[in-house]
């Protein structure tokens, strides 16, 4: 089986290809080989199999065309421009996310040996008021140009679909906690912190309310998701082909209740609760919870719990050792 | 006020026309020119204001730059490819309804002068199982490729007005009944079918069950939903700028019905039921009503019941004679 990954450097690419290359097989079929695409060079794994890595641009003309020319069985579509970006750069934000995708749809559709997609959409097309939970049939309106790009990528898959061009499934994804790496800029950027931080001995800042509460998946979990996706029976989606995933929604006060459990006292003492109004602001709009009935009825799995969200980090970034 | 229609030459379209000339404003303010565009030349209108005739694809390049070049200040964006001949002719529709209106809207971004838009979407955006009523928050799934194009048009024009680009405001309409003109093709087309064809002494054929529902709006009603929707105070709409329209809801039975009342049993007398098993297949699959509570309370106005839609034909289309 040959698979394709776009977006295979970023860290969910990444960890995706690991998982592939540790398997060997995809829905009990061996891996025979692997296109990693990526605006910059996706690191070849150390696999036994063929590795192609492509460097390039999906809104470039012709680009998508050539990804799929050696039709790929099974693709993992995760490129893309980030939220941040696609809203400070129109543009670049409608090149990439819309017909960046429009195009990669497009020569599949034209490819015509009808491979199963695997598309990471967002839990950012919903925005402005929504129930709490949020019902699966709710109608999403998107508070950002990544929301719209993204949602819109997500129709246009559902419609090739249905025409028998693809065998698509969207994923709207909750937001990946633990996130490996370095503190960033993302408003969302302190529910990984606080927790990656002080697992680190490093201090780290709440600029939220501890009642707060939101959805989490760990990256472990999300590649889960994918490969779910890419093996399940697609016939009970009917049209319905973007589905919301399931998340662990935990407000930020069971979050460092869990840190304690796994890691003690000395690394909640690590967190500083510092109110910043400007990220309370935007954090304040995001849906907390979803139902996500249709996903864990299609069998999506959620971690457990916070606490196993932290485990995840701590077996897969940290060698399995909690410091302190 | 400089005004553009696109899809001029259609029937709302020349209708809409009609009304802007004949009242000489819009919104109090006086219309002093019209720009007619379609792909067919629009017939221009006995008018005392400067009309001019733009013949032309929303899909060519520099279409839609040339179209905004003199800043319409308001813009009725009308022009489609219809729905049969969207699933036909999958690349055609993609070309005209999505990648048509995203041109479109990018034009009017790059032009600068953030004009009110006013979009005809369609019901069709939703298909498949819905609860009826139709709730105005329930998530569209398309079943067809141009309910999937209309909505993705949609979703940008919500995120170019949240951006600031223009002023935009999505209607989706409702059945338009009754349609003046021949019979077509079209599954819907008996709905105006039993109504108009026996006003005019001609027989006409029922296809599916009498106590089937579906929503209709008068050619009448549809100009004045465009007309309140280039007027309206726009900031109770948020970021939901795309509406369900009120229609009225009655089964083909309270149709014909009313068309008794209007016209007398000689008229009914020339329904004849012929249950058509292709025709069923897709009517079936339609919602039936719409809550279309949001745009109620927006000041969206129906018509006041379905002996008044078929008043509006006699007066509009017959000069005020029941034939009989």
């Amino acid at each position: 089986m040959h698979i394709l990954i776009t977006g295979a450097a970023g860290m969910i690419g990444r960890k995706l290809t690991e998982r592939l290359v540790r398997d060997g097989t995809l829905g009990g079929r061996p891996v025979t080989s692997l296109t990693l695409h990526d605006v910059v060079p996706a690191a070849p794994p150390a696999a036994a199999l063929p590795v192609t890595v492509v460097t390039g641009d999906l809104s470039d003309p012709d680009a998508a065309e050539g990804l799929v020319a050696h039709r790929p069985e099974v693709i993992f579509h995760l490129a893309g421009v980030v939220s941040g970006t696609a809203e400070a750069n129109l543009e670049l934000g409608y090149a990439v996310n819309l017909q960046g995708n429009i195009a990669l749809w497009e020569a599949i559709r034209l490819a015509g040996h009808r491979p199963r997609v695997v598309y990471t959409s967002t839990a950012a097309v919903f925005g402005g008021a929504v129930p709490d939970p949020v019902p699966d049939d709710f109608a999403p309106t998107p508070m950002s140009s990544y929301g719209t790009q993204k949602l819109m990528a997500e129709l246009m898959l559902s419609d090739y679909s249905r025409r028998g061009f693809f065998d698509g499934v969207g994923l709207r994804l909750p937001t990946i906690c633990v996130r490996p790496g370095r503190p960033n800029g993302a408003a969302s950027g302190f529910f990984s912190g606080i927790i990656r931080e002080p697992l680190r001995g490093l201090p780290a800042v709440l600029p939220v309310p501890r009642d707060w509460v939101h959805s989490h998946a760990s990256p472990r979990a999300a590649v889960g998701f994918l490969i779910h996706a890419a093996t399940m029976d697609t016939a009970p989606l009917g049209a319905r082909r973007n589905l919301i995933l399931p998340g662990v929604a935990v407000s930020v006060g069971e979050q460092i209740a869990a840190l304690e459990r796994v890691a003690g006292p000395r690394a909640v003492a690590l967190i500083r609760e510092e109110p910043d109004e400007a990220v309370w602001a935007i954090v304040r709009t995001w849906p907390q919870r979803y139902e996500a009935k249709r996903a864990r009825d299609l069998g999506f799995r959620a971690d457990a719990d916070f606490d196993a969200i932290i485990r995840v980090h701590v077996e897969d970034e940290l060698g399995g050792v909690v410091p302190g």
